[in-house]
């Protein structure tokens, strides 16, 4: 065992994991000094680390710079492959988009973030790319909102303890009692409608998925702002959007937890 | 730094890794004894790696079981970001789908293997769960014989030195001279029929995605083998194929490599 004795935190291990993650769409190939800024590690180290992911098939080399390989996805899909929601969720996402002519997805929640585990794109219509794996801070989305109005009085106090609210546009709620009262009329109504918050010029509405009586994920469609009425347009749009979650949660709750 | 001076490998980091992967869609909550016992570890190990894990965000447990979070998305995310290819892919994926009826996928060679980077599932046809990320030997699958016959003779050569073919059905082709000469003839064709040789009563058809004129990736549409002659049936759905093929080849050169 390399560590010390007694220890039970493997820091090599969460700087290799820094390591992967240092590649992003902006650096998808990096130098050894780029890695080693990036990590805020020696060149030495991040040498190491590198040639560790190099051997064990995560990382490649054209002997200058370094790139991951597909392999880095078993990781990640060890996740995905555990879980029924991402595999049953799919076909009626598709049944969605076909519907509505809209980007589809579904997410769960992950401390102060939702993270998609699903999604049918029909256009681009964020600047940033959205795949399985991405994260937004749940607050400023459709799908978070609904995942935070179905939260615990207790969870919804410890997600406010550890919340500092970044306003992505001049629209972005960013006061407590404001998103208080906002996933109240969510946890009411049952659904959400998110408008140019997270980005200008984009809305999504989203419904909640449960297995049995508790909410596990949520499912929206997105698309761009248009002349509609943004309620008016939720309106036209929400039959479409809660028959689809309500197909997951069925085909869910006939499947056995994991 | 806790290993040694001058090694080159840091173990903890590829054990690390190794718990990770630990986690399948068989084994999806493991005990500390049972990742041990999947890893190779003492338990001692297995704790201080889940521990590690845990702190990360990677790993949670309800104290007597441990589970992947959706953190370990990320891992795989930062590569799938950075390639341009599965968003590219997705939109045609989904029109071939449509017109065909069948599950559509998008996978990158690795090794050995080929790798799922997209696909748009129609109906579960497999006996195990396709996701992003899931690996299937090359020679036994359409798109894997796609991305082998455009290989250079050299790498050809490099690929059957390491090649040690298990048969998956009574129809697997495991000779090398008869892959072989199928490498030849789908190289000449321009796409690739496999029936009922990775899984018993399954088909798939697939054809090459190029960046420049390089072969970068394949496509294939999958599905259940029908009373419909195999070699009908993929003339029947090749033209569909290859037009999605073509149109991910040109908006891939479209864009920068990266």
């Amino acid at each position: 065992m390399p560590e010390p004795d007694g220890s039970t935190y493997v820091q090599s291990l969460a700087r290799g994991l820094a390591v992967i993650r240092s590649f992003t769409a902006e650096t998808p190939r990096q130098s050894l000094s780029e890695v080693a800024r990036a990590t805020g590690m020696t060149r030495a180290s991040a040498r190491r680390f590198l040639l560790t992911l190099e051997t064990e098939g995560y990382v490649r080399t054209d002997g200058r710079d370094f790139a991951l390989t597909p392999r880095v996805l078993e990781l990640g899909f060890s996740y995905l492959s555990a879980q029924s929601l991402p595999e049953l969720a799919q076909p009626h996402l598709e049944t969605l988009s076909r519907a509505t002519g809209e980007s589809s997805s579904a997410s769960v929640l992950d401390g102060l973030d939702i993270v998609y585990v699903a999604r049918v794109p029909t256009r681009r219509i964020m600047s940033v790319g959205i795949t399985i794996g991405t994260r937004f801070p749940a607050f400023a989305t459709s799908m978070g909102r609904v995942l935070l109005a179905s939260a615990s009085a207790a969870d919804r106090d410890t997600y406010f303890a550890s919340f500092t609210p970044t306003p992505f546009t001049a629209r972005t709620v960013t006061a407590e009692d404001a998103l208080r009262a906002e996933l109240d009329r969510v946890a009411e109504q049952g659904w959400s409608l998110v408008d140019g918050e997270l980005e200008h010029g984009l809305r999504a509405l989203a419904a909640p998925v449960r297995r049995g009586g508790s909410v596990v994920a949520a499912i929206n469609v997105s698309m761009p702002s248009t002349d509609e009425d943004a309620v008016a347009q939720a309106h036209r749009l929400l039959p479409d959007v809660l028959a689809a979650a309500s197909a997951i949660s069925d085909d869910l709750s006939r499947t056995p937890a994991n």
